[in-house]
C-alpha cells in the first residue's frame, strides 16, 4: 500500500466518523426543537449508539496504523492534506488515551449526575448533587492523568476546549481583567445617571420579535438557504454541514431584547460555521480551533456590534415599524442605554458585559481548585457565595441561584467556562484589528452594512478552520498574544460615556 | 457461551442496528420537513453512511453464528423471544443473500435512475428514463435470482413488501376486482345524479385546515405527546420509536379535503405505529408485517371512516365553526357526496376509491411483465396508455402524466404497488370483522367516538406487530383468506346509494 492509499483510506474512515457525528447532531437538534416528550428515552439510546460507534471507529488501532503510514510519506501530500493529517493525529492521540471502559464509566456517572443536578436545582439542595460532583471531579482527575499534562492537571481538561491555553496564562489574563472589571462595575453602580427602563414593560409580540431577528440575521449575512432559525428553551447553534447551519432563539413577550440578542449571538456562531471552506466540508478542518474562538464571533456580533449606538441608530426605525406606537418616544440612545444596563446579578446567563467575566473567573478559580485538589467539592457553596458577595456585592439566597445554576459541571465539563471570557477578549482584540483594516467600521454598522465586517472575519478567522489554533490566529491577526487590554479599553470607553463617568 | 448469552448478544447487536436505522429515519424526516436546500448533498452522504453501516453490521457472519447458536437452544426462550429470533433469522437470511457489492451497484443505479426520472418527468420524455429503467429491471431480476423464489421471479421482490403473497394469488384477487370496479366506475360515469362541487371553490385558510386535521387526529386517538404533525411536499408517516411517531400533511388553500384526508390517512398509519407493544420497543416485533397491512390502516380510517356519511354528519359542525359563513348552506350529505366524487383520472394519487385499484392493477401487470421478461421496458408507454384508455377511458396526453408519474420504479421498488390495493382490500375485510364485534360502529363514528374502533385495531392488528404475517392476521381475524369480496360489497353498496344506481 502506497502512502497515498493510507491517506485516502484514512480520509474515508474519517468521513464515516464525521457522518456519524453529523447524524448525532441532527438527532440532538431535533431533540431540542421538535421531539415529543415520549420520544426522549429511545432518543437517548439512539444517541448513545451513534456516539459509541463513532468513538469505537475512531480509536480503532487500524486508524493509528493508517495515520502512521500516511505520515511516513507526508511529503507527497498537499499543505492542506498535511495539516489535516496533523489534526487527525492530534485528535486520535488524545482519544486513544481514553479507553472505552473509562468512557463508559464517565458517561454513566455523567448521566446520573445530570439527573441529580436537575433534582438538586429544583430543590435547591447542593447536598443532593455533592456525591456526583465528587465522582465527576475524581473521574476528571483520572482523565487528566490519562491524557497527560504539564503544570496543572486542569491544563489537560482545558485542552479539550481551548487547545494550548494553560492555567498560568489564564491566571495572568484574568488577573489583569478582574480588578478593573470590578472597579468599573462599582463606579457604574454609584453613577447618578441610570438608564430609563420603564418603556420596556410592554408586551412585545413574538411574531414581530422573530421578524426583527430575521431582518438582522439577513443583514449580518446569515444564509437562510444554508440554515434556519427555530425556537428552543436554550438558544444554540449547530451544524450538519457547511450548507446546513441552524440556530435557535428564545422569545419572551415581556423581554424586548431577549430574542434579538440571542439571535445575533447565535448568528455570530453560525456565520463562523457557514464560513468554512467548501473544500474542507466533512473534514476536521471545517471546525473552529477552540470554543473561545467560536465564542469570540458570537460576542463580537452580539455586544460590540449589536449593543453599539450606531446599531441602534440604524435599527430603531425597523423596530418602530414592527412595533407601531410602542417605540415612538424612544430615542436610539435610550434603547442603546437600556441594552447596556449594568446590574450585578446572581445568574451568569443574565449578566451584562461589565460583570459577565467575573462570573466566569469565579467558576474558573473554583474548578481549578477542585481539579488540583485544593478545594473539597463540599466547600463549593461557601466558596461560591463568598466570592459573589465580595466581587459582585450579591448575596446568594440559595444554591439553585448559586452554585447549582449551570449545567456544565453536571456534564463533567471542567475547563469549559474560561472559554466564555476568552470569547469576550478575543472578540475585542479581533475587533481592534478589524478596525485598523476598516477604519469606518462603526459607520458601516450604523448603516446596517455588514458585508465587509463579515468578509474580514471570513478571511482572518472563519476560512482558517482548524489550520491554526486560536492562539495562533490571535497572534497572526492582531500581532500579539491574547490579552485583557483591548477588551478593558473597549469596556471602559463604552461605559464611561454611557454612564457619564468622569 | 450458553444459549441465552448468544440470544442476548444478538439482541444487543440488533439494538445498535435498530438505532442506526432510527437515526436514518430522523435524518430523512428532517430532510423532508426542515432541511435548507444547501444541506442536501451532505445529508445524502450522512444517510449513505448510516445505511451502509447498518447493513454491514447486520450481514456480518458473526450475526449468523449468533442466530444459529441462539436457535440451538431456543427451547429456553420465551414465546416472544422465539418469535423475535425467527423474525431476525428471516431478515438475516434474506439480507445475507445480497452481497455488499451488489447493494452498492443497486444503490448507484438507483441514484442515477432517480435523477434521470426527475429530468425525464420534467421534460415528459420517457426515453431519458428508459436506459435506467432497463438497468433497474435487470438488477431486480438478478436480485430475484439471488433471493430465490418459486413461480414468478416477481415473487422474490414482492416478498420485501408483502411477505408470503404471490403473483398467482394477486392474479386471482385482482382478477375478481378489476372487472367489477370497471363496471361500477362506468355506471357512475353514466349516472344522471352527479355531486355538486361548486361550493368547494373557495379559499380554505391553511391554519383552519390544520386545526380541523388536529381535531380529527385527536379524536382518532393519535397521541400528540408521542408524535407531531408537520407539512411536507408529500405526506408521510415515520417513527423513531413507539413514543415518537410523526406524520406530515399537505395543505392547499384551494382544496378543502386535501389536508384533512391526508392527515386521516397518515393518522391511520401512525396509530398503527403508536400501537405496538411497549415491550417490543426497538425490536423487529415493533413493526408492521407488511406494507399492505400498514396501508389497510390508513385506508380504513381515510375511506371507510373519513369518507362516510356519519363522519360528515358529525364533523360538519366543527368545519362550519372553523370556516364561518363558508359552509352554512352545505349539508353533511353534500360534503359526503363531494368527498366521494368519482372521476377517472390520469394520476394515481388523485384517484378516487372506485378507480384507485385499477391504477394499481395496471402497474402490477406491467411490472410483473417487466420482471418476468415478457415486456420490454421500451414498450411501457404504449402498454400504459393502452390500458388507461381501455380500463379508465382516459387518454394519456404525455409521459409525465402517464408512465413517469410515480417515483417507485426510479427507486427500483418493483413489488411495492400491489400493497396499495391490498391495503384497500384488507381494510374492508378487517372492517367487516370489526363490525361483527362492534355492530354499532358507524353510529359511533357518527358521534366522533373512535375509542372502541382503535381498541379493536390495537387488539387485533397493532399489538401483534410482526408476530404474524399479514396473511395470518387476515385469516385469524376475519376467518378467511385475503379476498376482493368485502371491498367490492362495501364499494358497490356505498356508491349505489351515493349515485342512486338501480
Amino acid at each position: 500500500m502506497s502512502n497515498n492509499d493510507a491517506y485516502k483510506e484514512l480520509q474515508e474512515r474519517m468521513r464515516d466518523i464525521h457522518n456519524l457525528r453529523a447524524a448525532a447532531a441532527v438527532l440532538e437538534w431535533d431533540m431540542e426543537v421538535n421531539m415529543p416528550p415520549k420520544g426522549a428515552a429511545a432518543r437517548g439510546r439512539q444517541l448513545a449508539t451513534l456516539s459509541a460507534l463513532a468513538h469505537a471507529q475512531f480509536i480503532a488501532p487500524s486508524v493509528g496504523t493508517l495515520i502512521e503510514r500516511a505520515r511516513e510519506h507526508q511529503d507527497t501530500l498537499t499543505d492542506d492534506a498535511r495539516v489535516l493529517l496533523r489534526e487527525t493525529a492530534y485528535d486520535y492521540q488524545r482519544a486513544a488515551r481514553i479507553p472505552e471502559a473509562f468512557m463508559r464509566r464517565f458517561a454513566t456517572a455523567r448521566a446520573a449526575a445530570y439527573h441529580a443536578w436537575i433534582d438538586a436545582r429544583r430543590q435547591s439542595k447542593f447536598s443532593l448533587f455533592l456525591p456526583h460532583l465528587e465522582t465527576l471531579v475524581s473521574l476528571s482527575q483520572e482523565k487528566a492523568e490519562r491524557l497527560g499534562y504539564e503544570g496543572s492537571p486542569y491544563n489537560a481538561l482545558l485542552e479539550d476546549y481551548e487547545r494550548g491555553m494553560t492555567v498560568a496564562q489564564l491566571d495572568t489574563i484574568f488577573g489583569a481583567l478582574a480588578p478593573r472589571q470590578r472597579a468599573l462595575a462599582a463606579r457604574i453602580m454609584n453613577a447618578p445617571q441610570q438608564p430609563e427602563l420603564s418603556w420596556l414593560e410592554q408586551t412585545w409580540s413574538e411574531e414581530k420579535q422573530l421578524a426583527l431577528t430575521e431582518r438582522v440575521l439577513r443583514d449580518m449575512g446569515y444564509a437562510f438557504d444554508a440554515g434556519r432559525q427555530d425556537k428552543s428553551a436554550h438558544p444554540f447553534t449547530t451544524n450538519f454541514s457547511i450548507g446546513d447551519v441552524r440556530i435557535t432563539t428564545r422569545v419572551d413577550q415581556r423581554a424586548f431584547f431577549s430574542a434579538l440578542f440571542s439571535s445575533i449571538h447565535e448568528g455570530g456562531h453560525a456565520l463562523y460555521e457557514q464560513g468554512f471552506r467548501e473544500e474542507d466540508e466533512g473534514t476536521l478542518l471545517a471546525e473552529a480551533p477552540s470554543l473561545g474562538m467560536h465564542e469570540s464571533q458570537s460576542r463580537l456580533w452580539e455586544n460590540i456590534i449589536g449593543r453599539s449606538l450606531p446599531f441602534w441608530r440604524h435599527y430603531m426605525s425597523a423596530a418602530r415599524e414592527l412595533f407601531p406606537g410602542m417605540l415612538d418616544s424612544i430615542a436610539p440612545e435610550q434603547a442603546y442605554a437600556a441594552a447596556n444596563r449594568v446590574t450585578p446579578s446572581l445568574i451568569r446567563v443574565e449578566a451584562d458585559e461589565c460583570t459577565y467575566n467575573l462570573h466566569i473567573i469565579l467558576r474558573f478559580e473554583l474548578e481549578t481548585a477542585l481539579i488540583e485538589g485544593a478545594l473539597d467539592a463540599a466547600d463549593i457553596p461557601a466558596a461560591w457565595n463568598e466570592k459573589m458577595a465580595s466581587w459582585l456585592g450579591v448575596e446568594v439566597p440559595n444554591d439553585a441561584d448559586g452554585c447549582l445554576q449551570d449545567i456544565h459541571w453536571s456534564h463533567g465539563a471542567f475547563g469549559y467556562f474560561p472559554t466564555y471570557a476568552l470569547g469576550n477578549l478575543y472578540g475585542a482584540q479581533l475587533f481592534d484589528a478589524m478596525s485598523a483594516d476598516i477604519p469606518d467600521v462603526m459607520e458601516r454598522v450604523g448603516r446596517g452594512e455588514f458585508a465587509d465586517v463579515l468578509r474580514w472575519l471570513r478571511d482572518n478567522v472563519h476560512s482558517v478552520g482548524r489550520r491554526k489554533t486560536a492562539l495562533e490566529i490571535i497572534e497572526d491577526v492582531t500581532g500579539r498574544q491574547p490579552s485583557a487590554a483591548p477588551f478593558l479599553t473597549y469596556l471602559e470607553t463604552k461605559y464611561a460615556a454611557l454612564y457619564d463617568l468622569a
